[in-house]
């Protein structure tokens, strides 16, 4: 198909699709003359990925660069991609100098080992956790984070991990992967406000 | 204490304090002297909260903003409050035209009403749900949530409402609904993410 289809089809307006193509997150169509290329269903499929990282994981452009260099670096383990993906996703958190930040980050450790989760000591979401527990206990809030952690636990095991179809091409367990931490987290985070309002209007309005 | 003393207590910049005083985001110290004026523990206590919202929950300004004069309003009923929180955290997603945002509202609403939550219709996390599904289907990903919304609906009910101390002062209820709402959501998305990469090591890493 022409750009103009291509746009058309994918929603993505004709000066970004080129935005995309020059900065690499897009690959070229078919050169079929020299003013015209041939775009492909891969190439929807691709647009739809970056929308999807755009609009509702709000990633910056430059994270879904990463992301998309590793989906497209075949000699890539695909346990290495979550990583790769679990990195772009991750709000750069810079670890605070000081007694109250190690205290933090002891206790985050904790946790992990107390869950027997095998986590390198790297992980962004360490030091994310890290800081939200810091927050918490700056504002004597529980940072008792157990209960999060069993389910958030039986939720992988249970539901997410089983929907990665990894006997399949790789390109189709790599979009799954990065997909789905993004997509179902930002649906799980809507879906608990939604039970939040819920409970919270039974419990607290009059009859 | 002094503005500098305030400053260094909390960790925020002397500016900056003066930016969330002319802003109304902090309530004004108590004038002791043309120069001089003198905060206490409240203004603390204040500067943490802002902090874990701009910090954590990665709001804007502008939202920080409206978060805090709902908890200064004191008319304002505390199931209301939870509304404005949920309203201001939440992403500002455009209903989009066409069938395609039609059928993936309608399937929310399916889900919604299953649950059978009691969420007003304007609940911003449905919008912003139906975005999510919309994304889905565009790239063939399952949109059957019922396991999240199951999910979601425990840790609601069985962890998170028993946390807030509805019998205590509305200031202390308003700000753990409020806080907790965000700092949580980000703690149980960080332990995900956790889980993820290692249920993902057990399964794809060689022995």
């Amino acid at each position: 198909m022409r750009i103009s289809e291509l746009s058309a089809e994918s929603g993505v307006a004709i000066p970004t699709i080129k935005y995309y193509l020059r900065e690499g997150l897009l690959h070229q169509g078919e050169q079929m003359a020299a003013t015209r290329a041939d775009y492909d269903a891969s190439h929807l499929r691709r647009l739809r990925l970056i929308r999807a990282l755009l609009e509702v994981g709000r990633l910056p452009v430059a994270s879904i660069k990463r992301i998309i260099e590793a989906v497209e670096d075949e000699s890539l383990p695909i346990h290495r991609m979550l990583g790769v993906a679990h990195y772009a996703i991750a709000p750069k958190v810079e670890p605070e100098s000081g007694d109250d930040w190690q205290a933090a980050r002891a206790e985050v450790d904790a946790l992990v080992a107390e869950c027997g989760w095998n986590v390198g000591l790297d992980a962004p979401a360490r030091d994310e956790l890290t800081q939200t527990v810091l927050r918490m206990r700056q504002l004597g809030l529980s940072t008792d984070l157990s209960y999060y952690a069993r389910t958030a636990q039986r939720l992988v095991v249970e539901q997410e991990i089983g929907t990665i179809p990894f006997d399949g091409p790789r390109d189709a367990a790599v979009e799954a992967l990065v997909l789905g931490t993004v997509l179902y987290g930002k649906a799980f985070d809507a879906l608990r406000r939604l039970a939040q309002e819920s409970e919270s209007a039974r419990l607290l309005t009059p009859e």
